[in-house]
């Protein structure tokens, strides 16, 4: 079997690296703009050969990713269902799925979105084991054959990621609400302190943890946010348009001062997001436990290190320092009941109180 | 000097504890309305006696601090004001300022907040070290007296604080932009999606790492946050109506399609958030450091010894686990370009190869 990769970055050498430990007798050839990046590719062993065009990296081809940035991929998959023999399976890996799905309306294409990694890491970061037990959805359309969509069923499991079909419509509003609209309200709110900021003459915010959470993901590489957002266009703009009419409805509620209506709103979001971290968590549900540390250099190591000797998997932490930068909080997200209840001991023994628990 | 302290709780039992180390020959009254508490403070040595009564502990007090939770601070105060001495400097620790300010016109009411710590955690974690470094914004109205302030003044810092004096009003929009809206946002967005998923039946969700880092403070303690919400109503209400405006201008242009204007904001915000985490930061310019690493016990606690050896300072950090659970990504926060480059060496050197760096 052969297996075309064109664009050889995290992603595309991840694909190789995964297909020629996991597919029996695979060749991966790889094509892109870049002789270096080829060549680092072949010193890799992400790749077989290098091809010398898009013709020669489909000659004969059973399958072929198109692994360029989102911007980039209506050219490539152009490309390459030009170049690709009849039969040939043919996907790619972005992260916006509808643009392409309404552009090709060829039996031989079916859309695809790992949802691993970053597109812009470079092939020196890709494993073989980066799809491993990830989500890859597979976005068929009215054309696509279902001869190639079992293949790049089959395929993707072989890369052992867990093949997801969903239509590309469902797919980029989820992304929409889960990933593309949280970006758009960091910048926004970042940019909005620091106009409020200038306006008030202020040098110094004293930005909390809350703020610094939010806006963590502000201003994502533009490069390639710029084509994430234009691409998927409609359906982030529909999903501002319903956050602006729930934050009309929060506004009006402090207007009124209406105190129950508030502390139900407050209390209805406290479920939610539990209920979907309990969803997205492999091992139960998710506690949260945090505990006042010292600031000192090492601290984290501490409590990481006491966890892991225990065998407790941290799946998400925060460190907040306080204004003296000596002190601060740690909040660690643990799955599990046990595993929590655990970890709460022991971050007790270290003599580090327990400020909240849940 | 006799400082009487109401509500002995995390702020109050540190305000106590800060005032018997640092200032010299004082004697701290407490008072509150859980006798169990008030011998708790006692037996931590938190306050040196507990009184019997409001008139009881601001008998003869020189200064006095109200340090009930935010909606019951009007009763709280009013209660001080009344039995206070002529001359007694009396002061809180809310969170929200401006409701206060209008309802006490006495020359020796002075709104504080100390920016540590939170309000709920209980007198056993009372630490005299808490305000240390830590911004305490004292919030003079018209009708306070001049030495009533700069009595309150020397106190904060006797406690190693750093008193800014602040109108009530700027104070509540500030932290109305900083604090408020990040914990609104977080509420909304989260019952976005919880509402979207229902809609189209899903159960799991993959929720990514950038929609955890928003919706991280969702939900946050209805008793406490209702209050702080109604308490700054208006302001948080305005600063609502500020996002739900720059929101609508991002609908606006994914609408058009113009890819330059979002270009253009997205590095707008990239901008702005570097340079707020730049003036927030202590040790100069904020790096960020992303790494790619296995997701077993012990390697979050590899990655900060290895750190803590070489005296740097992690001032955030975030571990995104990828959807296996087996691997991801560590981002780490380090102030001033040279730890930060020492960091990346490190880093680098136990073999987690750096995804990115800035």
């Amino acid at each position: 079997m052969k297996i075309t990769v064109l664009g050889v970055g995290l992603i595309g050498g991840s694909i190789g690296l995964a297909a020629r430990e996991g597919i029996e007798g695979v060749e991966v050839v790889g094509y892109g703009r870049s002789p270096e990046r080829l060549a680092r590719a072949v010193a890799l062993e992400a790749i077989d050969r290098a091809a010398g065009s898009v013709e020669d990296a489909l000659d004969g081809a059973h399958a072929c990713f198109c692994c360029a940035p989102v911007g980039a991929l209506p050219d490539q998959v152009a490309a390459a269902l030009a170049a690709a023999p009849a039969g040939c399976a043919v996907s790619d890996v972005g992260s916006v799925k509808r643009q392409l799905a309404e552009s090709f309306a060829d039996e031989r294409f079916v859309g695809g979105h790992p949802v691993a990694g970053a597109e812009t890491a470079g092939v020196e970061h890709a494993r073989a084991d980066l799809f491993d037990g990830a989500v890859w959805y597979l976005t068929p359309s009215k054309s696509s054959s279902g001869i190639v969509l079992e293949r790049l069923h089959r395929l993707v499991a072989a890369l052992r990621a867990r093949p997801v079909a969903i239509d590309a419509e469902s797919h980029d509003r989820m992304l929409a609400t889960v990933s593309h609209l949280p970006h758009v309200l960091a910048n926004v709110l970042v940019s909005q302190l620091a106009h409020r900021l200038g306006e008030r003459g202020e040098q110094r915010p004293r930005v909390g943890p809350s703020f610094r959470d939010v806006t963590r993901v502000a201003g994502a590489n533009s490069s390639v946010w710029t084509d994430i957002y234009l691409s998927n266009a409609g359906a982030i703009a529909d999903e501002i348009d319903a956050m602006t009419h729930g934050l009309d409805e929060v506004s009006a509620k402090l207007r009124a001062g209406d105190s129950e209506a508030i502390a139900e709103w407050n209390d209805a979001a406290r479920d939610d997001r539990r209920r979907l971290l309990e969803a997205d968590a492999a091992g139960g549900p998710v506690h949260e436990l945090r505990a006042a540390v010292p600031n000192r250099p090492g601290v984290v190591a501490e409590v990481a290190l006491a966890l892991g000797r225990a065998g407790i998997n941290i799946s998400d932490m925060a460190l907040a320092p306080a204004p003296d930068m000596r002190s601060g909080q740690i909040t660690l997200w643990i799955a599990g009941d046990a595993p929590a209840a655990r970890a709460r001991e022991l971050v007790t023994e270290l003599d580090f109180p327990i400020v909240t628990a849940e």
